[in-house]
């Protein structure tokens, strides 16, 4: 199939060390200036499926420039009513758990159930010039060449607040192109996996068995937010320690109550690399589903997230507005070592600094 | 020992329903009205250790009264430079557990070892004409009748936030008052944990063992917030389901990273009715306050929860601000149903409301 962008794609490839050989630029192959797209232009294209200008909206979507920013929300907008058929399932895992590996396989498996996948990630640690790991087409070999797969690195946004409401627009915007399944990738920096799982149907955390009976330890609070556990690396010498990670997991599992869902999450090993158990993995996330769509939570839980992603917007803007005024920030700074020297309570810290804020408000 | 508060302490019995007969009111014997103290009279009478001024600086602190507020801190200002010296522990564990008499007993074995114990409580949906159950001292029998210990129910603040903040500030008046132990019980509702856990050096969890290998779920999050985690009713029949628990909460342990303390938390069954395996649980404690002392951890744990609470009294204030206007309240509940209808995303939403809330507050 046509790559149009391939020029694009190159130019990404070279700034990621070692991986690909310089490709030699034909010196009459320039790269062409795109047309300007219309508002118009970007939504009918997106609705027929059509991967270029849909690559050329998620960029404008992840523009930092004014004019591109206005110009996104328009057609973020106009695609917003055709955009929430997917499964929108977030994946984690400590680095070196096999996630690349791991959503090549899972996501040719859906492709070959006749699905179209985007893969996003979130991962705010990125810059620019050096690319971020995730979402990284060269370590999803199979997938990057698939027509009805289309994968995108993570934006870079100054902030994790930033980042995700990118990657959800990003969400919309694939939707409304015909991806009926969306994978969110993060890797477990900060406070990321709270987001990933604030805007994803499903949480698929990718574990891996240590030596013995400590495993690699996983952040404190992603257990809780998984709606399934996978093992990988059940293979070879490794599959007993596998096995013994799944059935001190799901061990685990019966100390916690049932989450919100009502759902009993799960637990697997599969093999990432031998491609062994990735069915069974994919059975257990489309009987989550039929089980949400049948109780309700399914709608509640996206309805719950659209509200909450209003609300986080508004309490990182009303904090940004405060924290960032800088007579508020020198004014703070005196506060911390006054309240550290037992010289005043953190609440009368807090309510000088806030006069403070509110009268330069009122003026 | 002499209690000039016996009257309060009937008044307070009375609206405990079922707990005690009313009391004979002997008419000659009304209540006295109190002489108004100065800001000294509190603080010398607190820095002498004096009981009854103490209780009487606690209910300034919890009263909704403006010029009880103020008043109570400049007595909290004052007394500031003289707390910090105490051990602050956290108890939670879900109803039924046991707490009240597990507190009873932990108690007097603090008392034993020549301490001075404060009993305190958090629980935000306490009304002050019912009277919280936390912090009742009908339930602690043994503890409320000794001298060197100080029981107050939770305070009613209308938040959790302004009942967090003043039980800090109680915590600050009893350890100027000279009192090295202080509990901190929750019954987990809601957040307490979190404000519980932000508030003390060491968090226990009390649990029960369940019916064969199901236990009682406990909320979601607090597993890892517990540096201790003890199952209680470890005696008679029970005996064998309690010890299957505890290999089951230290197995679930091992999946969990070490916490920032890099203190291994413990398990531990013991028997608050039948007082058996106290000294194991405190010794614990012991060993745990050792640790982070060695490490530095103590002290860092106390500053970062310092700097911690002028940023959720910032916090808290800066929304309360945003979302107790009517014109942005009822803006929201317009946004909220736009976004549900996929008519306009939470970030343009949010944005919207915003730039009104903004704009309202350069006039």
């Amino acid at each position: 199939m046509e790559h149009p962008e391939n020029d694009q794609q190159y130019a990404a490839l070279n700034v990621n060390e070692g991986v690909a050989q310089p490709p030699v630029i034909n010196p009459y192959l320039q790269r062409r200036k795109k047309a300007a797209l219309t508002v118009n232009d970007y939504v009918e294209g997106i609705l027929k499926g059509n991967i270029t200008i849909l690559s050329r909206a998620v960029t404008l979507v992840e523009s930092q420039a004014q004019e591109h920013q206005q110009l996104a929300q328009e057609v973020i907008e106009k695609c917003l009513p055709y955009a929430g058929k997917s499964r929108r399932i977030g994946i984690t895992g400590v680095p070196g758990a096999g996630k690349s590996t791991s959503i090549d396989v899972f996501g040719l498996h859906v492709l070959k159930q006749g699905g179209k996948l985007a893969v996003l990630a979130i991962d705010p640690s990125s810059e620019r010039t050096k690319g971020s790991i995730l979402g990284d087409k060269t370590r999803m070999e199979k997938l990057s060449v698939e027509p009805n797969a289309f994968i995108r690195p993570s934006p870079s946004a100054g902030s994790l607040g930033g980042v995700a409401r990118k990657t959800r627009e990003t969400i919309v915007l694939c939707e409304a192109a015909g991806f009926d399944n969306i994978f969110v990738e993060t890797v477990g920096v900060g406070q990321s996996e709270t987001a990933v799982h604030s805007m994803v149907d499903f949480f698929l955390l990718i574990q891996l068995a240590g030596t013995g009976d400590e495993l690699q330890g996983i952040k404190r609070g992603i257990m809780e937010m998984a709606d399934g556990i996978v093992i990988n690396k059940a293979d070879g010498d490794n599959i007993n320690r596998a096995q013994l990670a799944m059935a001190q997991f799901r061990n685990a599992l019966h100390l916690f109550p049932l989450p919100p869902s009502g759902w009993t999450p799960e637990v697997l090993c599969y093999s990432g690399y031998y491609e062994l158990g990735i069915p069974e993995v994919w059975d257990m996330i489309d009987r989550y589903f039929d089980f949400v769509h049948k109780n309700g939570y399914f709608n509640l839980r996206r309805q719950q997230q659209e509200k909450y992603w209003m609300y986080e917007s508004i309490d990182e803007t009303l904090k940004a507005n405060f924290y960032n005024n800088s007579l508020i920030a020198d004014m703070l700074k005196v506060k911390q070592q006054l309240i550290l020297d037992s010289k005043q309570s953190s609440f009368m810290a807090a309510k000088d600094v806030l006069d403070v804020y509110f009268n330069l408000k009122e003026q």
